[in-house]
């Protein structure tokens, strides 16, 4: 297929990686700011824009990665009569955003985090689609299945809890990690020392699924542990008190 | 090392597997509950008791893995004049508890989760070493040099701490997950969509440290799709609301 890619940032870099090996064409990269559109234009070797009016009217797709609230403002934007179909990659975004102004749309949102610095293999990445249409969603998913081995579909609604269990279990636990961090630093401890569990409680939900493998001093409600470290707390990070206060309670009570 | 296990839980059932297949021999399994003690005694071949009073006086080590709150009645029944160095393997425990009962003495705490379903390669398990005195010392590190590669110095106070990071970024995260599988279920959907998104936000840690790689809405400062987040939560799981604002503000403030 030959693809315009409207964004480049973390998500259009790795969808437009993932594109290119996958044997697509990028025929253009858009950004609003010019210089961010070339970094990933020139990785692509394909032209960067960054006027809307310069969209190839004549592209299979339209891949719009970028943050949720520009989406609607570039979809109002783009050029009347694409030829091809028009999707955005966002978990929260409803598809019908796109229903004044396109007619053949979807969704194709990957259920990953992803960093520039870090490769991902897409192949495993589930996508989860949607579309205006029958016709649109098998073409959407002839490509999603080009792109990974894992392709569902996905009503908006799911979309949008499965975004926020996303947020739980990726956005929220990575800020643990960083209270973990914080903790051990303030001990002159490595964060280094905790990364095998980290690893290992990520892990172990790969077999299990997590109500079902809880462990630590709520679960058993070791009232003494967590006293103690509550007293740690008070004393060095007034601020995690109430926290770990709510967290061991959910826990104990679930 | 003759070596007496006084417990017969996760813990100590994964230190009675590290130790006997470093050649360590186990002497003994102690619980109060016979059975419980007969279970792992079995699977390690020794014999298993339940009245402190026949604890053999001659072993090298006396490794207690129990409850928190159990930990000082035990030590406080303990047969007078016990040849070898006592240590336990809590991460919030005083290494003090000992002082009154017992001359060598020392803690081996173990930095991961146990879980009897799963084993663990314990070469590369972090264990926190402290010790009456430096002889004593000296002993436990050697013991602990024998189980895994990873060995390191830490006193009462930094093991609390070390305890505490761990109940964030192993307990609370495993809570977490389990709060993505709720939400996931509510709308049916599989707790295998997440999967490999939780595997790689704890493996971009593994080179990364979290407070640089975090990732999401509250980061970007996205009103728009947290309202979107709340306004389902606020519907469907009301209790998480307060939990999912109070995260955000964290992550963005931080």
């Amino acid at each position: 297929m030959d693809i315009v890619l409207l964004g480049s940032g973390n998500v259009a870099t790795h969808f437009g990686r993932a594109l290119s090996e996958a044997g697509h064409r990028i025929v253009q990269v858009y950004s609003r700011t010019k210089s961010h559109a070339i970094v990933l234009a020139k990785a692509l070797d394909v032209p960067a824009i960054d006027d809307l009016a310069t969209v190839d009217p004549n592209a299979d797709l339209y891949v719009i990665s970028l943050k949720d609230d520009a989406i609607g403002q570039i979809i109002a934007q783009l050029p009347p009569a694409l030829k091809g179909v028009v999707v955005h990659t966002a978990g929260s975004v409803d598809v019908g955003i796109f229903a004044p102004y396109v007619q053949k749309y979807g969704v194709l949102y990957p259920v990953q985090t992803f960093s520039i610095a870090k490769p991902v293999d897409f192949s495993i990445v589930p996508l989860a689609l949607e579309a205006s249409d029958e016709a649109t969603y098998a073409q959407v998913a002839q490509l999603a299945g080009s792109l990974s081995t894992r392709i569902f579909r996905c009503d908006s609604r799911q979309r949008l809890a499965l975004h926020v269990a996303a947020v739980f279990a990726c956005n929220f636990v990575n800020h643990f990690y960083a209270i973990g961090a914080n903790l051990l630093q303030k001990q002159g401890l490595d964060f280094d020392l905790i990364r095998p569990l980290i690893l290992e409680t990520a892990q172990k939900v790969m077999s299990h699924v997590p109500g079902e493998v809880q462990t630590g001093p709520a679960i058993r409600n070791d009232i003494g542990t967590m006293q103690k470290h509550l007293e740690l707390l008070e004393e060095n990070h007034p601020e995690l008190v109430t926290l770990y206060k709510q967290m061991s309670e959910r826990i104990y009570s679930n």
